[in-house]
């Protein structure tokens, strides 16, 4: 019979998200996991199956969060090429609230540490990625035919530009947390598109 | 009495940096790093102190020989700017060696997963963004000296941009390894300095 759940799962992947989101896989520990969700392992196996299926919900769920500020930043954009410019501002404004240092972005640094090591994280990349690409591909596209961003490249090249830039920006924002700085990186990596 | 070394220093770094720069620093066990070496682990522990030391010496050895790779580059390049184009270039070389996938920089692998954890690594971090930005720095002062990159910027703040969107260039190459992708986001990226 399967046991039954006694927990918010949605509380303990966020306690797990937060382990892994600041030691990365490897170095976190099933203790770290029991330390941090209050559950037992057995709980943890009967639940979650294994540390890596834990830590694949845990990306999925990570990657939930960023779509739900991610639509209430396009929601506030007025158009699609400041919808771009938000969501730079979005991370600007995550990077800087460490004081010294950011843990960067959860994804990227699974790509980091996991791309290509085990085939169901290597999967969840190549999906995060595509949907990445998919959304900068639409506002490009449509940025274009208002003519807020130039046609000197098509929407997917613009796009994989954007992606590419995005992870270098949350990689630049791990050891510089100065809002000024990122700022003048952002405008850079958009100037091109004008 | 201080044990003689009786093996190749360089050798063993290079193959210890091999399983680093693959598994990366916490999946690697001290076992990977006697099947690398050829070492026993005593040996390991009498030459490099500990698993951090030896990744430490690795990272160093792997910095080196980038720097070794940059300074032929440079060396070919006729001026400053085409000079950054070719440490883009020498990347893609890099990246697309790969059939499938790359394991992207050692570096910002150790950056992901590593930054803020341990302060020597985080030094040495610190230390690479400095040498890097230093760099990009150099070159864009001197292209801009010779009217081929706009001075929009400043050269402190083109190199940032730069080392940022570099560092986003290895990461997207982790997945993507096609020569003219890759190639089109180098184009984009310097567009803006022209």
């Amino acid at each position: 019979m399967p046991k039954v759940e006694t927990f918010n799962r949605d509380l303990v992947l966020d306690y797990a998200t937060a382990v892994f989101h600041d030691k990365g896989y490897n170095a976190t520990s099933m203790q770290d996991l029991v330390d941090a969700t209050g559950l037992n392992r057995s709980s943890i196996y009967n639940s979650f199956i294994s540390k890596l299926e834990l830590y694949l919900e845990c990306l999925k769920a990570y990657e939930s969060n960023f779509n739900r500020a991610a639509s209430n930043v396009l929601l506030k954009a007025s158009n699609p090429f400041q919808a771009i410019e938000f969501i730079f501002d979005l991370y600007i404004e995550i990077i800087s609230r460490e004081q010294h240092y950011d843990k960067g972005c959860m994804i990227g640094n699974c790509k980091a540490e996991m791309a290509n090591q085990e085939q169901s994280i290597t999967a969840f990349l190549e999906g995060n990625q595509k949907r990445m690409l998919q959304l900068f591909e639409d506002l490009v596209h449509n940025a274009q035919s208002e003519q807020r961003i130039n046609t000197r490249q098509t929407p997917k090249d613009y796009a994989l530009y954007l992606f590419s830039s995005l992870q270098g920006f949350r990689m630049t924002g791990i050891l510089i947390t100065d809002k000024a700085k990122l700022k003048t990186i952002a405008n850079t990596i958009l100037q091109t598109l004008i």
